[in-house]
């Protein structure tokens, strides 16, 4: 059966149902747009059954998403969406892009939480977007983005307390949206070490996809940990 | 007598009155965050000039800023102003930087002009901000944001109109603020083909630094055509 679509992390698959999708996860690793590869054996299981427990979690907490249920190891069910094309990036401590961008030494806290959008344009380099420039390229309208906003925040509220009460600091995250059949704007992808920046709060080590990036070693054992600190355990 | 700033295009002179600077603008010419350099003769003459003649229209519409007049041929009296660390630039047409991050074709007009911020720093290449850095980096205050896109737009309007009126196209243009001893917030910093891009609506030709980024040739000569169709005139 060939895939409705195909990611680097995962491919999405059409069921009997036109409102439901089935979402493969895989055991690829890619970063800096694609030019750095792998394959993480345990990658998509782990990956899988940590974005299923946030998105239970938030649904639980008031922040409808697309996640129905978890379907196997590596597959879980979701609502079809139309994803709008933006990355909204939630930052509470310097890091990354951001970090290089302002000149920021990594691990400054920020008073406040800045939240970015970022154009998703593999050929472009996805990059850092104004809301003159959604605007232009008509991606959203501004009541979609102050929604995506509002929602974001609210997501970060709830996983920086869930995270930290698990010894769990939540430097940044990324989240996807997606418009529904009924045109309703929900919360989509994924939520996992790959799309956040987790750092254990007693030994500051990293426990996402930086251990990746930065061949720090030892990243599913990482991913492993935080599933664990979640609550949750890997057939594998 | 030594300036109290250097600039990669001005120096900046104290003056009897502790208000007033006098700015002496030089013939260097450089781009890409100062990689590429030459000196050409008379431009420093040129834009003392079109700048001269820019703020003064300004000020007869309604948009107060830092020019007192000009002094002599490469000299002008300004106000005294902090300058806020910010290039903020409005664009009615694709090109440049706009054009490249977001895959947009040159020369596509925009139905609504865009605003963007950049960062002044040179160590970090003047970087693209959102109004969550300025916030971050605690430049300017959101109200004082809100002043720089509405008198940046002001000012939008009244050069487009202006310019068209000479057979000349407004595609974008940087402006700079700066904070005066009453805590005003002043239009500031210069208006010339260093900081616009004007294409001469009958051929299209770029008639601004464009033709030195890109080696077109003739530079001077754009310079020159730009003040003589604002009906001033140089001495060289």
């Amino acid at each position: 059966m060939k895939p409705l679509y195909e990611g680097k992390a995962k491919q999405l698959f059409a069921t009997d149902d036109p409102q439901l999708l089935r979402v493969q996860y895989k055991d690829s690793a890619t970063a800096f747009n694609g030019e750095k590869k792998a394959t993480l054996s345990g990658k998509g299981e782990l990956n899988n059954r940590i974005t299923s427990l946030f998105f239970e979690y938030l649904r639980e907490h008031g922040v409808e998403n697309h996640f129905v249920k978890r379907l196997s190891a590596t597959e879980q069910l979701v609502k079809r969406v139309e994803i709008i094309p933006l990355e909204v990036v939630v930052r509470n401590w310097a890091a990354g892009s951001l970090a290089n961008r302002l000149g920021l030494t990594e691990g400054t806290p920020f008073s406040q939480p800045i939240v970015e959008f970022y154009y998703k344009d593999d050929e472009l380099g996805d990059p850092l977007v104004t809301e003159d420039h959604i605007q232009l390229l008509d991606i959203a309208t501004p009541e979609q983005l102050i929604e995506m906003r509002q929602i974001s925040l609210r997501v970060n509220q709830l996983l920086i307390q869930w995270m930290d009460e698990r010894g769990i600091t939540l430097v940044d995250f990324k989240l996807e949206f997606g418009i529904d059949a009924d045109q309703k704007l929900l919360l989509a992808d994924e939520i996992s070490p790959d799309t956040c920046r987790f750092w254990d709060k007693a030994s500051g080590e990293k426990m996402d996809k930086d251990r990746f990036r930065r061949d720090l070693g030892r990243v599913i054992e990482a991913y492993e940990e935080i599933l664990t600190r979640l609550g949750g355990r890997a057939d594998v």
